[in-house]
């Protein structure tokens, strides 16, 4: 029968209208499915290159380019690239070296550790790597996860083989865990860790590792490896007995140096090699030093003997069965995380720059797979690290075959150059570490999330504080816990306005933003902000109510005014709906009926029209009143209503329930 | 240098446009804060009535009514409101003893907990509650959740003692619980049970309730205490030898009678009172029977004594301290949640029928008070249950009041009539029960999912399943589990779309859903359809891109189209952007710079301008780029672009970093 009433003014409603609201046909669910999720997976359409080359064995080329990027640039490589590469990599050697010694130690390994892990992981990376800039190596804040996380259940000193043994498991993991992720290519779920909650994180670890030099700083002993800053502070001053000048002064000199040449670099951006070369050179004077006093007598450790040659394997060490493996694997996936939430970072930065672009879950494969084959060569986790690639782009590389050359010269160390590092003052390593740290606490994003987003900013105070006295876990789950929270709150809480005409226009606007726009008499205009799916519905209809409600009482205090007759619904910002909304939208229709008011949609999209039409709520609402624009809406309802809504009061009995 | 250039091109936009986007005056951060808390925790602005009210006595007696709605309705309460509150209490009375007694019996309970549980909850809800049609008690899915989660832990038929104090103690964890997610005003959290979760779980939890129901059917001895269906059927066929057919007969009887009252009340509504009494009957004639032909020989089990009297306090059995006392907590929490579910969605559909208003957290608390009291009263958990509540709209109750009337009718029974439930056959409890579980299966429901959205439909089907074979938590997990998931992914992965003008208007609309929307030449107009932040900012910036290159090959290929020169964001749906989002912008206008192309927004709300403008990427991308409508931009860009892009070419340079 309702079917019946409105054709009248419906064909009315078509001559009044250029275009109508299509509902587009339905498509089979599969279809759906399938586009859904090739948009949530391969946003970036990752194959367009080889879909486009014909079939057969060009295609194939374009699959093994896909595949392993460096045959992307290999055929066209020139000498000029050879000798830019080269440099860039001697530049990033100078500084991956001595860092990977002191992170080494870091994360409570033999020193030499460090040294394999520069060499295999970044030839793997020269291979599958997409980025041009990117340079392989071990992130500090991962060798700090390794220390807090695993130092506590097996301690480094006393039982070095089996802690190596589980580091290297967690390599594995994290390994396994980066290339699952890039193949499911769930790279999107990095994203949710935002930067402010990063830019928080890096700065707690700072503190915490800057912190735990003061055990190379001032030559203690023994010292805890817990990451808090309480428990840090107090094994400091637990023995001030055994504090010493002579190494401090060294430390303090040192990193008095590596500031400088810091400066200078930003002074003149192409004196980039002396800060490069800066850690190397504290490395060797440092070592020089000490010999030629004979440091040890004056109470300054060095590192002692570091094993000669190349890797060895470590496969047979890999722990995957044994109580400790479950620790392994959560170490190894919370740094797979962390690690790849900094090289994709810097990935896409350093692309964004050049201007090309990075396959994110690509280069999570390449990370996963330099870890796994890392974990079977005595290495443990590597990724890009921000550090060692502004460096390798300063220096000026050109394809990842920088990298190569990186890994040449880690190679050469280790055949040849470790005894020298017997004589090398811990405390070098304490400097280089303090000074590196230092210059991942980025202050200017801190102010910039304090000017742009307060939330922000507390997510990242929050992650920060965590980290510092809490411990690095405690860190990223406020973060997450705050972003997450964030995320579920906007969407249960869509904002909802009301709008009004910019005068002399066609144009509807929110009258809380433009102070010109007008009310249309007895017409509420109402534009929701989001998806109108279960987790907002009911919000959604208690919210349109109120607003309703308080229409009415304003035109009773203003008088005068004619009384609300229509509710217009400006659906042009709802991206989805699901049962629930549809659902929601019935109930709102049935107690506008109830209210003698008129209910009419404008500009739903074609989803919204798709579920309106099968779940019948479409008809229900009528089809003259959905519109293509607010305007419409309004004049159309400002005509109509009258008569319609008293039709609605008749007929609502029989269409309730 | 930049604001220099701009101001000449700036002067004659304001020429050409009738409105600009105002950037709202900033606001202190508590002013915002203090907005967004009271649009979460206050969004039905609950204390409206008592702000009207003028301060003094009125504003106190406003506050009263607030908290105790009885107050509302008491002071104008006549005798037409008692007679009709009385009829329909009786009904609910009638359907809630039997009842009471059965889903004791299914939470492993003794019977006249049930009673209990039908006294004094119902006289506080009638004092706290806020639904005039909500009829307090117990739902069959809490008691099924008691078994499920503690009879493995403690038997109640070893340990009936212990069994009962957690069953109070975890009553009591759920009021507090229920209680403090009213008074923190956090009620949106349960809107994240979806419908269709919700749905499923129900026909799931019926299911699972009406196998376990064989065991009265059949006159088993006894049955496993696990709900999943599996170990059900094999304990009922583990034991067929002792299958008896005098109770199955009986029980299968008294379900048919059931059900052809259920069959009159549909068929005449006038009629409800016959199926409301239904179950009453079904107990009485059964017991009479049984009791004639003397059951128990007949190998028909009974229930046996009930205690007689009114609650005895349990306050001194609540279990604080005891390795229990977390299993009662967790029990507790999820029949906290599982009831506030069903009984919100209750109230809340009524309300709406009747076209009244009701406060969600309120009635958490008002249940919140049920249960804590009821804890210290020997009840367990209750709420406001669907099935009573029908009978008593159908009843036509006016008031809470009608609650007060069966808790007396409840009281009565305690105090005279339990010694009549001594020869009440179980079966009969049986099917009572299996009859209103089988109401509960909410077909249509399932049906409607199908057709309006397969995701619900798939997570209806994922509850059941998982409640039916696995267990009540297992099923909770899954819906809840797919309903995030399907959060996250539509915040991580918003539809972009690109619009065309309609033609003869200045109308744009996506192209995808409007066949007839035609492109501007030179110009590509993309519109974002969600809020923009850390968990898709970096998708949007690749997908924007995506789109570019995609026009571009585009007019490659048709060739003599004019090239790209200007791509137009419609933020029109863009709700709100957090400091990633804002660095996204930056960034796209960036490499839109090095590419020779122009970025312009329209319609930016006045949050996203605020943030632009304080993160100084609108001074970036220039104030005249910042339009009202699409359509301005489309114009202005297609007029002013060739200048303007040459100019940010020659000036990126210096803005860049």
């Amino acid at each position: 029968m309702m079917q019946g009433r409105q054709v009248q003014p419906a064909a009315a409603a078509d001559v009044r209208r250029p275009a109508r609201v299509p509902v587009p046909p339905p498509r089979p669910f599969l279809c759906t499915v399938g586009a859904s999720v090739k948009e949530t997976l391969f946003p970036d359409d990752p194959f367009r290159a080889v879909a486009r080359e014909p079939a057969g064995g060009r295609r194939a080329m374009a699959v093994l380019r896909y595949l392993f990027p460096s045959l992307g640039w290999l055929p066209s490589y020139s000498f000029a690239d050879l000798r830019s590469d080269v440099v860039s990599g001697l530049a990033v050697a100078s500084l991956a070296v001595p860092q990977g010694v002191s992170y080494a130690r870091l994360a409570g390994l033999d020193p030499v550790v460090g040294l394999y892990s520069s060499f295999v992981p970044a030839l793997v990376y020269a291979a599958l790597g997409s980025s041009r800039e990117l340079a392989a190596g071990t992130p500090a804040v991962v060798a700090l996860l390794f220390t807090s996380m695993m130092s506590a259940a097996v301690s480094p000193t006393l039982e070095p083989q089996l802690y190596g043994s589980l580091v290297f498991t967690a390599t594995f993991f994290a390994g396994a865990f980066q290339a699952a992720l890039g193949v499911l290519r769930l790279g999107f779920l990095v994203d949710f860790l935002s930067q402010a909650a990063i830019v928080g994180f890096m700065a707690g670890a700072a503190t915490v590792v800057c912190m735990q030099q003061l055990k190379g700083f001032l030559g203690l002993p023994q010292f805890t490896r817990s990451t808090d800053l309480p428990a840090v502070m107090a094994s400091v001053f637990s023995q001030t007995a055994d504090w010493h000048w002579q190494p401090f002064l060294l430390g303090a000199g040192l990193f008095l140096l590596l500031q400088i040449t810091k400066y200078i670099r930003k002074k003149r951006p192409k004196f980039f090699w002396i800060s490069a070369g800066a850690p190397l050179v504290v490395v060797i004077f440092s070592t020089v030093l000490v010999y030629l006093i004979n440091g040890e007598k004056h109470s300054i450790q060095t590192i002692g003997t570091v094993k000669k040659g190349i890797n060895p394997p470590s496969v047979q060490r890999l722990i995957l069965s044994s109580p400790h493996t479950w620790l392994a694997a959560k170490t190894g996936i919370l740094t797979g995380i962390i690690s790849l939430a900094e090289g994709s970072a810097a990935a896409r930065s350093f692309a964004m720059a050049k201007n090309y672009h990075v396959d994110g879950n690509k280069e999570m494969i390449a990370f996963g797979a330099m870890n796994m084959v890392g974990s079977c060569t005595s290495c443990y986790v590597t990724a890009g690290t921000f550090a060692r690639s502004v460096v390798n782009r300063d220096a000026g590389c050109r394809t990842a075959a920088s990298n190569a050359v990186m890994a040449v010269v880690a190679l050469i160390t280790l055949l040849f150059l470790t005894p020298l590092f017997q004589h090398t003052p811990q405390v070098a390593l304490s400097a280089i570490i303090a000074f590196a740290m230092l210059g991942i606490v980025n202050l200017r994003a801190v102010a910039r999330l304090w000017r742009v987003d307060k939330v922000d900013f507390f997510v990242c105070l929050g992650t920060y504080l965590g980290v510092v006295f809490g411990s690095i876990a405690v860190g990223l789950l406020v973060g997450a816990g705050v972003l997450i929270l964030r995320v579920l709150l906007s969407v249960a809480r869509p904002r909802t306005t009301v709008l009004g005409r910019i005068p002399d226009s066609t144009v509807y606007r929110r009258m809380d933003q433009y102070t010109m726009a007008q009310r249309t008499p007895g017409v509420l205009v109402l534009r929701i902000d989001a998806p109108v799916y279960f987790a907002n519905a009911s919000y959604l209809r208690e919210r349109i109510t109120r607003w309703i409600d308080g229409e009415e009482d304003r035109i009773k205090a203003a008088g005068g005014e004619e009384s609300l007759r229509c509710v217009v619904l400006d659906m042009g910002a709802v991206g989805c709906i699901d049962s629930s909304g549809t659902k929601m939208v019935e109930d709102l229709k049935n107690s506008l009926d109830k209210r003698g008011l008129q209910i009419a949609l404008a500009n739903p999209g074609s989803e919204i029209m798709r579920k309106l039409d099968i779940s019948k709520v479409l008809q229900f609402i009528g089809d003259q009143w959905i519109f293509l624009t607010v305007a419409e809406a309004c004049d159309y309802a400002h005509s109509n209503c009258k008569i319609q809504t008293e039709l609605q009061s008749v007929a609502s009995p029989d269409e309730m329930v």
